[in-house]
């Protein structure tokens, strides 16, 4: 059949299951967003500027699986490309889609607004390359299949593909193909796959204690509830690390938290480190998800589960996909009756301190404990970096809970426009965000989209006078580490005319319970004030930031004094090239 | 003389004229800020986010000269990318450094947050190298000698430059020159320049009608009084290029206005079209400045000066820079007098349209005239992408006025921030903004920042209820050309406890001009809401919309109905590959 370009590409978006497209307008894709706009079951939803639109494409797949965003050429791009590195980095797939410059402008290298006017239109796009799985320019010549090519790519690896489509090429009618597109795993060798099943099942046939340990890659690929019924079915204790914080059914009765190596609660991390059979999905052992470097996997009886592979000690099997795999050995390991590792998850509720009176201050020990409460199961919880993600992956969250973080990319604003994301696709759950003064403060317009589409999340805002990760890891009381302290509480009135939001400040225990309350009856958003002291933080992240300054300033940082100069031991002055030694 | 790296690198950039440092804290720079707070004469001014930081060292280096700024590793760095792209597009230097991941991390390709936990730490230098001249990644080893390449290439290009410092190395102590550094103009060849200079001034000598044409270069190389003297020596009336509108004094008598090819005041167009020999100091010919690509340049008699070298019609001679070769010019050429090309500047102030009654709502026509009569000489007016800008470009400014824009690059949202980081630089010189509302919600939080501080510009902000620079090219009434109505004039109350700020709402004349006089007395902050008509827009961006969306679309774009096809003459299905011709 014969269609225009841009059509074609919102056919094939709609196909996908999109239905919502983030973005900002440009001259470059405003003739692509008049075929958005004109294409049934997709809607654009425009955000304030191109970096909170890849946040919020972000969050939306999060929910709802592929997600799209438009930006225009140069600017839009170099805009957003941070997020579209932290969705390589966390593994979400996101469509970026860029309107470029007419192609007759492309190819005579026309100096044009959005680019540095010296004729290159290709440094963008090598820029783009670093950071997403598949790249293309369409064209006329090229549109049928290079589109259907980048979506086949981001969908194969869960990760950001970047199209450019240029301005005059948008309402081209070119010849697509009349069959809806598919998108859809590979299939593993059928031989490859059914050694691999085996040997995985004579390792857990064999072993006295073995463990699942997932990791973001088992939620991305969709298979973190075979993860919960082999576990089940042979007993076997499940933990994740703390990037896969909630994928796994916390309530499930296997599960036993978060492994981080040294950070982990020791009941977990005797569990997983004097395991005989190790089998990891997905893992990536990182600085924040192993306290860095931590971690003590004993390599020998370790299967490793990669989206398209897989190693056994240190036989590599290529062709075998997750899923695959796991439903395979999920229909032939022997059912096992073992009780649960521990009968304590490790990850319990934070068990709430001696009883305090309604009018102590606020503090994160008496915090958190009111908020486990308050969750509810099905929730969708974004953690901002910082105090508000330590504390989350370090609470269990309730059955059906999704929760949202860029714990390895981990750029500070992600969460509140990830949550508009997330929140868009995803209407009809309940959305919290928990989030930090600093980190509110990069991204804080998003707030104004948010009750522009009526949307009604908890918005939670941790007041600490500044960035406290940082004066936790160097400058307690540095001036740099300040940020100014805005009237939080009168902002989402600035942002909407309609008034369609509560705000309200805690200053003490009492006052969180009261508020709490105001939100369970509330129809609207609610913008919840908590202060807390700046030095204030979750147990976990003191213990990292300590490890952390280490890791980052070297043994004489500026924490730790500088090494002794013994008196006229000093160094040598260096020598010129040429001077004779002992000259 | 030995000292800290990082110490050294304050050092060095206090040494050229740096007095503050913009960015936002990170992990990985947090060691680098200590030593910065610490150096004397240097101070760290904080950012809502690296963007805008990014956007603040430009506008730094607008007023004050060499800016500075730090980031993060990898999410700051591609935070800010957009900026530095900018900065290099309109030929600002900007030392962006980078506080990144420690050496040892590096070198042994570990897993760690702000990066793609791959092991690649290269991905980040490969895209900062497409936008600056001169990059490195500092080590013990190379810090003494790299440094001041880095600056010394910022200076040389006026172009941004990257450095990555890694948390580890910032407080090694390593052996540095004692003498400061210096930043000057390379020097030209004796014998090239002598030649130069003698045809030029013969060409001069022999034209009926010369003409000088002046870019950005020629303001970022500080030419433009040398340009005005030769003018006035020679009675050559000077004409500039739009980006680099208040470069040239347009009170000097010389000065003819701004030329624009077609888009041109015709007096204006018919003394560049016409010239018999045209010095064009610095000159990009892009879309944007010259309506589309419409100028008429005589190429035969066109001397070309650039940076470093320069043509004359189709001779090259390199090894002559654009200050020696104007001081040769304006030392060795004849004294003219003629009079002055046109009695009447082209860009002369808007005439008041008829006199209007105090409750006509605001236009576009009425607002400009009055706003012209407010300038002050010495002003520092900043001028947002839209209806802004090209009503601003079509005005003359008065003697000493700087105008600060990003007119090549285009990125929106930039001229909040680049108040921010003028007035920083310039705290006793008044700041003007006009900004749009689209534009307005990109960088909105920098409001804060220059709240934080106590600076007094006075911000206009233009409500025309969404973008209407896109609704003009195209999608006048489409949704997503539309904005979220904020209640703007709320907005710097909400972002400063201290209510160091006056918010006013202007909807006719005589508010209007009921807030000028306001603004005269205000010792403060003061935020002026303009509302305008939602299709209303100054002539200039009228005329360049149309025209840019017929370069954009092309000849059967949305705009325009789509080529007949005949019945019958439909064009032939693609043969598949092998199908034989005429089978």
């Amino acid at each position: 059949m014969r269609m225009q370009i841009g059509t074609f590409l919102a056919r094939r978006l709609k196909e996908t299951g999109v239905r919502h497209v983030f973005g900002v307008p440009g001259d470059f894709n405003l003739s692509f967003l008049e075929q958005i706009q004109d294409a049934p079951g997709i809607e654009f939803v425009g955000n304030c500027n191109e970096l909170n639109a890849a946040y919020a494409a972000d969050g939306y797949a999060r929910t709802s699986g592929l997600a799209a965003f438009v930006t225009t050429f140069g600017v839009g791009d170099l805009a957003a490309i941070g997020g579209i590195a932290g969705a390589y980095a966390e593994n979400v797939p996101v469509v970026h889609i860029t309107g470029a410059p007419p192609l007759h402008a492309i190819n005579s290298g026309a100096l044009v607004h959005h680019t540095l006017v010296d004729g290159d239109y290709e440094n963008i796009g090598r820029c783009m390359s670093e950071f997403t799985v598949a790249q293309a320019r369409i064209t006329p010549a090229n549109a049928a299949y290079e589109i259907d090519r980048i979506l086949r790519s981001c969908w194969l690896e869960r990760r950001p593909v970047h199209l450019q489509l240029p301005s005059d090429v948008t309402h081209i009618v070119v010849e697509v193909p009349d069959t809806p597109l598919v998108l859809a795993d590979p299939a593993s060798d059928p031989g490859q796959l059914r050694v691999a099943v085996q040997r995985i099942v004579e390792a857990l046939d064999a072993a006295r204690a073995p463990v699942l340990l997932v990791d973001a890659e088992a939620d991305r690929f969709g298979v973190t509830e075979l993860v919960v019924r082999i576990a089940e079915k042979c007993a076997i204790p499940c933990a994740s690390l703390m990037p896969a914080k909630g994928a796994i059914d916390e309530t499930s009765r296997h599960y036993i938290g978060s492994y981080a190596g040294a950070a982990s609660a020791a009941s977990v991390r005797h569990v997983v480190e004097n395991t005989d059979c190790l089998i990891g999905v997905g893992l990536r052992f990182t600085d924040s998800s192993t306290a860095l470097f931590s971690q003590r996997i004993n390599m020998e009886s370790f299967i490793d589960l990669r989206r398209h592979d897989l190693s056994i000690g240190t036989k590599q099997m290529p062709g075998v996909t997750l899923r695959d795999v796991l439903t395979g050995v999920l229909m032939n390991a022997k059912p096992v009756s073992r009780p649960p590792a521990s009968e304590l998850p490790a990850t319990a509720n934070l068990t709430d301190p001696a009883p305090v009176s309604a009018d102590e201050p606020l503090t994160h020990a008496t915090l958190w404990p009111q908020v486990s409460r308050f969750l509810q199961p099905g929730d969708v919880i974004v953690g901002e970096a910082g105090t508000a993600h330590a504390a989350l992956v370090s609470m269990s969250l309730p059955a059906g809970a999704t929760y949202i973080a860029a714990p390895t990319w981990g750029a500070v604003g992600f969460s509140l426009p990830a949550l508009f994301g997330s929140h868009v696709g995803a209407s009809s759950r309940r959305h919290l965000l928990f989030i930090g003064d600093g980190s509110f403060q990069f991204t804080a317009q998003e707030l104004s989209s948010i009750l522009r589409r009526d949307l009604k999340p908890v918005i939670f805002l941790l007041n600490n006078g500044g960035y406290t990760i940082e004066r936790m890891i160097l400058g307690e009381n540095s001036a740099y580490n300040d940020v100014d302290n805005w009237r939080y509480t009168d902002l989402a009135r600035a942002f909407d005319r309609r008034d369609r939001s509560l705000s309200l400040e805690v200053r003490t225990v009492g006052e969180l319970g009261a508020a709490l309350a105001r939100v369970e009856s509330a129809d609207c958003l609610v913008f919840v004030e908590l202060n807390l002291p700046k030095m204030d933080a979750p147990a976990l992240l003191k213990q990292f930031a300590g490890r952390l300054a280490q890791f980052d300033y070297g043994e004489f940082g500026p924490r730790n004094s500088p090494p002794a100069v013994a008196q006229g031991a000093e160094a040598p002055a260096p020598r010129a090239h040429g001077e004779r030694l002992g000259a």
